[in-house]
């Protein structure tokens, strides 16, 4: 999408043909720099300390590690050795798993002398894949937008609450959440968006802000307390967040504060939707609260706050009184009865086990 | 409440006997300091600029406003600019107007020269009824405790979410939703409070967590976001807020965020308690989302955040992206059908018309 007026994605082969860049999105929203990837263990480094997040470019960005690792040493310990790395990076991120078992699937099977430029192909390929899923995403969602702006009165805008960053810095491009706001935006129909801050991390208010403001998408920035007073009072349309990771039977894992969300929007009919990219579909659970494991991230991600101070430099704040225990679980489960409808690249799909198994049959596995 | 192992109230006559002193509540965390009021203008700026803040408190500081003023000049004008500027200084604390109310319907009915320390006695009187009100919720909200206490197993527990501050430093002492934590924690009941940051203003990370450390009960910060993740892991076992304003039929106005955690708990199973001190509720109103008017604040609290830099100072540093707007709603509506109980002076009461009515005969209006 657009950054100062130039097409970008977020992770591309830079122009040695071999290494990588991605944009670091560590420097977010004060300043706007790409970053060089030149080994497996860069990869890796970027995934950790996020410099790239979001389910799908977490997975694009481990399946070019791997093609750095084949690129070093295409041996199968390598090949073993960089996908146990990268797999270990972030436990969460179903689609990280998912772009491994690929390339390690398909690499294993051919010879290595032809693994570096397989895995090269079979990256973009996830790349590629990664932005068709979104655009179908995009046009799915739409259909949904437009349904609503048909009710508005003319150049009233459609209200839409998004929480996190499942925005195109999120993917390869488009994004999840957003692709059918930048797409509907695109095509003329009036949107704006409610952004939640997303604390801890704030990639709300970081992220997603700066993103739709670079776009030009009219949105307006609010705390993760306020979403239920503005759907209390009908200023909210529809709900659309993305997702780290869903189970067979709809149960959505993403960012913590998700489920507050849900739990306003049915209480007060407001439909929630889930962008849903089909890797991010995990067919080996069923009881998404019970049976995903929750990050529990470093306390200083609440103890602490970043921004930019009076004088323009980046400064790290304390903003917990001194001595005080912190938790910081980083994701939440939205039950799938909260769900109004997963927009996947296949349509919109009631957010149950026989619809998702219907629309993506060749996944599901057979009883034990 | 203990500070440094010595007792303190919030507002108390200075050594003068006539000025009135507080504690700055706007230098918390990072500093205890008592600050002088000499005026009824200083009394209004404490209020305006929330070095108190609290709905029973505000109701204290704006009763010892009246009482500087009647001390400068204790005229009828005086007395009515006096009630009209501390009105002005906060529209959603329904205290304000209740102690501004006693003191101008107590003073207009009594000759100037005996006003100024008929205001004074009026203060203390406000204070001491206020500490006697948040004695009595503790009392009452200390059974609840307990009863959960006797299925816990020994020496394990009882965790309890609050959200913003309604402890002491809202109150003259003990707090509201923290009366029957003191008191459950004191006994020797052992309680664990979560402690909501509540942004954007930080109550919770700044103040609760402050208060609840320096009396040594145990306690854990998280974001806003976080409640509704341990709810549905069973690590909540019940919730108590405060509430700025109640209306007639139980629907509670409290600081925004507190309607997610309330769906929360309720889609959880978990009690979810109000504490009410009696002043709060306001017998005009029955419909709180329709009819309560919601303050909406600077954007600069939700772009902005003050905290301790590296170096020790106090820095404010921009934690939006530039551009953004920002919307800042201060307050939320709880509706009664969320709420297990209210805490009141006069015992645990079902959030409903009926049951406010006949606790509080003597506040119902007749019918027009």
């Amino acid at each position: 999408m657009n950054v100062n007026g130039e097409k970008y994605r977020t992770i591309w082969v830079a122009d040695d043909g071999e290494s990588v860049e991605i944009i670091d999105q560590t420097r977010f929203p004060y300043a706007f720099e790409t970053t060089l990837l030149r080994t497996m263990e860069d990869a890796a480094h970027a995934i950790r300390v996020m410099q790239v997040r979001g389910a799908p470019l977490i997975g694009a960005t481990a399946a070019y590690g791997v093609a750095l690792a084949m690129r070093e040493d295409a041996s199968d310990d390598s090949l073993d050795t960089a996908c146990q790395t990268l797999l270990q990076t972030r436990p969460t991120a179903v689609n990280l798993r998912w772009a491994l078992d690929l390339a390690r699937r398909t690499l294993i099977q051919i010879p290595p002398e032809n693994r570096k430029e397989t895995a090269y192909k079979l990256a973009a390929q996830v790349c590629d894949e990664d932005i068709a899923i979104n655009m179908a995403i995009g046009m799915h969602g739409m259909d949904l937008i437009t349904e609503i702006a048909k009710t508005k009165a003319p150049g009233e805008p459609v209200n839409i609450l998004t929480h996190c960053n499942a925005g195109w810095l999120a993917t390869v491009d488009w994004g999840t959440a957003t692709a059918p706001i930048y797409m509907s935006h695109e095509s003329g129909i009036p949107v704006h968006v409610w952004v939640d801050e997303t604390r801890p991390r704030n990639q709300g208010a970081f992220l997603t802000a700066w993103e739709l403001g670079h776009h030009g998408v009219p949105h307006t920035v609010i705390v993760d307390n306020a979403g239920g007073h503005l759907m209390q009072h009908g200023q909210v349309d529809m709900v659309i967040v993305g997702t780290d990771r869903t189970t067979a039977s709809g149960d959505v894992c993403n960012k913590i504060g998700t489920y507050l969300k849900a739990l306003a929007a049915k209480d007060n009919g407001v439909p929630f939707y889930v962008a849903l990219p089909s890797p991010t579909i995990d067919f080996t659970l069923s009881d998404g609260v019970r049976e995903i494991p929750i990050e529990e991230r470093a306390a200083d991600e609440v103890n602490r706050m970043t921004g930019r101070s009076q004088t323009g430099a980046i400064e790290t704040i304390e903003i917990v009184a001194e001595g005080s225990d912190v938790a910081n679980p980083a994701f939440d489960v939205t039950p799938a009865r909260l769900v109004t409808g997963l927009i996947t690249e296949r349509g919109v799909l009631q957010a149950d086990r026989q619809a998702i198994a219907t629309a993506f049959p060749e996944r599901v596995r057979p009883a034990a």
